[in-house]
């Protein structure tokens, strides 16, 4: 069955999920649903503690079996040691097909492979997969399915019950022994617990796994004890050098500094950019120097950010240090910078994962962005996204919040290049869409601008504003006259991926790649 | 059937509830059980605002109708005005057979009595009722009938689904247009939204009234836009006046400071006062003038609370401020200067009504509290006590924490005096049972101090203190040989009320009062 942007879902992958087919970014819009609950196990003593010796113990008090879905987050980035700490001790113990529900999945979890391969883990649900996994999942090593979710999507998917987590476990930069949790502070300190707290309020088990016991109450608390169930202390859950690297230097590549420019251009031409405007950014060089672009404009015109949204990082918090931004909301931080802005400045606040993305609770910020600056492995001619699969097709990226941040965002422009290494970003057909081209409004790229049509507004609005404005089809003209038309990728016909729609519905499939080469090689 | 603390539960009532006799404190300990969702309606749009222009056009945007069960929180104390206004409106519209669910109600409730006598209101669920409500309930106005519930009770009857709440008003002092709610700044500034934190998370819909509409994002926000439906601007949500009195001046009654001499000589002789040690207390005289003796010795012996818990006045800020406590966790302000001291004091910090005392989470803040200082209206020779219903058989108090602290402190003190007018406070079976004895462990009176003989620890530890220790039985019988044994009240049949166990069961019932007057009198 076609879905809304005319991908072929098959038959018998809707027949397997329960799933539908993508229907458009707002069709679930005032549909009501009835939240999920988990089964929770109260306490009513006062004995006082919920430390348990290890982690095999605490599998055990938890009852670990066969077929769970088990709950991870990734804000230790590649820093990350629990994951693999518990998958190990599970994999120990015995245990099959489980379902790995986390937040993010990256190189750091290379360690699982062998899980993966001897069925200890068949499922994996995540905002996307880089490393090595991500290559075993597009050669059909899961037994199962993988399903890519956007950071709310993942909150919808866990608060609806489709995603019902039977044990989480939440690596906690410190801890009391009562679980009170938080991110700052500790060994490991990583800013923000955000994407774990749809974990700690829905998962029917929820496990704090720390290497800083501190007295009780740990408060300001991320997440409260009256979430947690057991507390393990283990030598060290994150690796400090790789959860946030430093501040990235600004960029000197002239292609990223030309397309900043524009992006800025664009941004300072519409109406949106006016006093109290509210932004996201990424981390790309790209996108940071659109950013200082853009600060000089504010300073110039006297306009100040209302807030800043998402994964933060140094940029940001200069502007809020600096007062050009009131506000930052913050789901997931970046650098070192950023962790240190977080405990300093009382106008940098924390977020949990649903507040930032999800598209089923009563509104979520990314519904009051003016701006969102996002980046993409591939933008097609429909404007359609593709950030989660190489135009090698195979799995490399992540959803994140692209699809939560471009639905929400009044004015979503996506930065690319019209060509990275010898491959086209922009194309007639991205390999795989992840993020709908209903959602996206400007695509800026080192050749020129263009405008969605469904945007009139847009166009109307900056039409007099001498910026090199294309058509879409005019930028993937310039692409292909440069690379060639490239061949589609060949793949199987095995569906070993979903994309998945940030309200549940099927964006897009993955398909097992074909002989590990393309033919025309 | 009898119940764990001896009453006779009705099984017409226990069919029509369907709930359980009160089988002891600990009972549910451990087992598990779902918690309930609401029916949520999500936002997937960028409109941006969910104001509403009256409460009338919001209440009919959720559809009221006969049967709802709305819920209020009583932050405003007195000064309440939301929801009267609320009530108002629903009685114009026509709509029957409501059920309140409120944290609290007071006489500030009065103008809704007859809306109980016309069936607009034909149940009530409160911690209490203080005035003319709770009179009307003991003369059998209300048609079906009123449960009074524990703060945490209150809690995990609507986590549970049992109170499923179809619209919930939250009075807010500060509002954004898209549902971010603080209760400091503004016209009605109450410190704390403890008490909604559950409302917002589980009833169906969520309405915030405010009169002080401030720029988005309204942050820190103690309840946040994800789980708001609509905004409604007011004139006044509350009397400022009425909401926080001035602090209480320390009391100069002699029998108080007995009391809290004796309260305090015995605190520091058991084994919980330490460095360290958990500590919370009411807002009475006998029990401010406690810690304030308590103060000295901590300042004598260079011992500080680790953390005070509970409804907060200006003695334990005081104290906070001195450093003598190292942290205050809050469910409820009660005067000006906890009010003030919460938006300056970092280390004063908001937490829900769930965090504070829901016995159905994984471990509340009561569950660590080393003391609880309490009072009550009527102590028996079990221990039971009685915070609700007094001597005349109407009902006029509320649970509050009453038998939640109790459940989890490892040492809890009533104070009271052995007699209250010419009426035993001491007496052989309270009226109307709403702690249990076993989780009463020493009754402080004017005539000396009885421990619970459950506690032969605290009596060992304190034996040797020269305090002035009696059985509970001699007590009740001093007070007896000044009152006389006092006639127990009559009642007719109907039964008009239940106090529930905060853990669902019932405790006792509260019947109708009879021909309004004593027989013998």
């Amino acid at each position: 069955m076609k879905n809304a942007v005319g991908r072929e879902i098959p038959e018998e992958i809707l027949k397997l999920t329960g799933k539908d087919v993508y229907r458009g970014s707002h069709y679930f819009d005032g549909k009501e649903f009835k939240k999920d609950g988990p089964v929770t196990k109260p306490v009513i003593n006062s004995n006082g503690s919920k430390l348990v010796d290890s982690i095999h113990d605490v599998l055990v008090k938890c009852g670990i079996k066969d077929g769970m879905r088990l709950g991870f987050h990734h804000h230790f980035r590649t820093g990350d040691k629990v994951l693999n700490m518990v998958m190990e001790e599970v994999h120990k113990m015995g245990i099959k097909n489980i379902t790995l529900c986390a937040s993010s999945l990256g190189k750091q979890n290379d360690p699982i492979l062998p899980m993966i391969e001897d069925g200890t883990i068949t499922n994996i649900e995540s905002s996307g997969v880089r490393g090595s996994i991500g290559t075993a999942i597009s050669e059909g090593k899961l037994q199962g399915l993988a399903i890519m979710r956007s950071h709310g999507g993942r909150v919808r998917a866990i608060e609806t019950g489709e995603a019902h987590v039977d044990i989480s476990f939440i690596g906690a930069p410190t801890s009391d022994e009562y679980g009170n949790l938080n991110a700052n502070g500790g060994k490991a300190n990583c800013g923000v617990l955000s994407y774990s707290a749809v974990d700690a309020q829905f998962a029917d088990k929820v496990v704090a796994v720390t290497d800083t016991l501190v007295p009780f109450p740990n408060l300001p608390a991320q997440i409260t004890q009256t979430y947690v169930d057991y507390v393990v202390v283990v030598d060290q859950i994150g690796d400090p050098s790789k959860i946030a690297t430093g501040a990235a230097k600004p960029t000197t590549d002239q292609r990223k500094l030309l397309m900043a420019k524009y992006c800025t251009d664009f941004v300072v031409q519409t109406p949106y950019f006016k006093e109290g405007f509210s932004y996201q950014t990424g981390v790309g060089g790209a996108s940071i120097a659109s950013t200082l672009y853009l600060a000089e404009i504010m300073r110039e015109k006297n306009i100040h950010m209302g807030f800043g949204v998402g994964g933060i990082a140094k940029p940001m918090c200069d502007l809020l240090d600096e007062g050009l931004i009131y506000k930052l909301v913050d789901t997931q931080d970046f650098d070192e910078p950023s962790i240190e802005n977080i405990q300093r400045n009382p106008n940098h606040f924390y977020i949990t994962g649903g507040e930032y993305a999800n598209p089923f609770n009563k509104g979520a910020y990314v519904n009051k962005l003016d701006f969102v600056i996002l980046a993409a492995l591939e933008v097609d001619t429909h404007f359609n996204c593709n950030v989660v699969v190489g135009s090698d097709g195979v799995i490399t990226g992540a959803q994140g919040g692209h699809p939560d941040t471009a639905a929400g965002a009044k004015c979503t422009i996506v930065i690319a290049p019209i060509m990275q290494g010898r491959m086209p970003t922009i194309c007639s057909d991205v390999t795989t869409v992840t993020t709908p081209g209903e959602d996206v409004d400007v695509v800026v790229t080192d050749y020129g601008i263009a405008i969605n049509p469904r945007r009139q507004d847009l166009i109307e609005a900056t039409k007099d504003a001498k910026l090199p404005l294309k058509t879409i089809e005019e930028l993937r003209d310039i692409a292909y006259s440069i690379t060639g038309e490239p061949e589609r990728v060949q793949f199987s016909d095995r569906v070993v991926g979903i994309i998945e729609a940030r309200d549940g519905t099927i964006m897009d499939v993955v398909r097992q790649i074909k002989d590990f080469e393309f033919k025309d090689e």
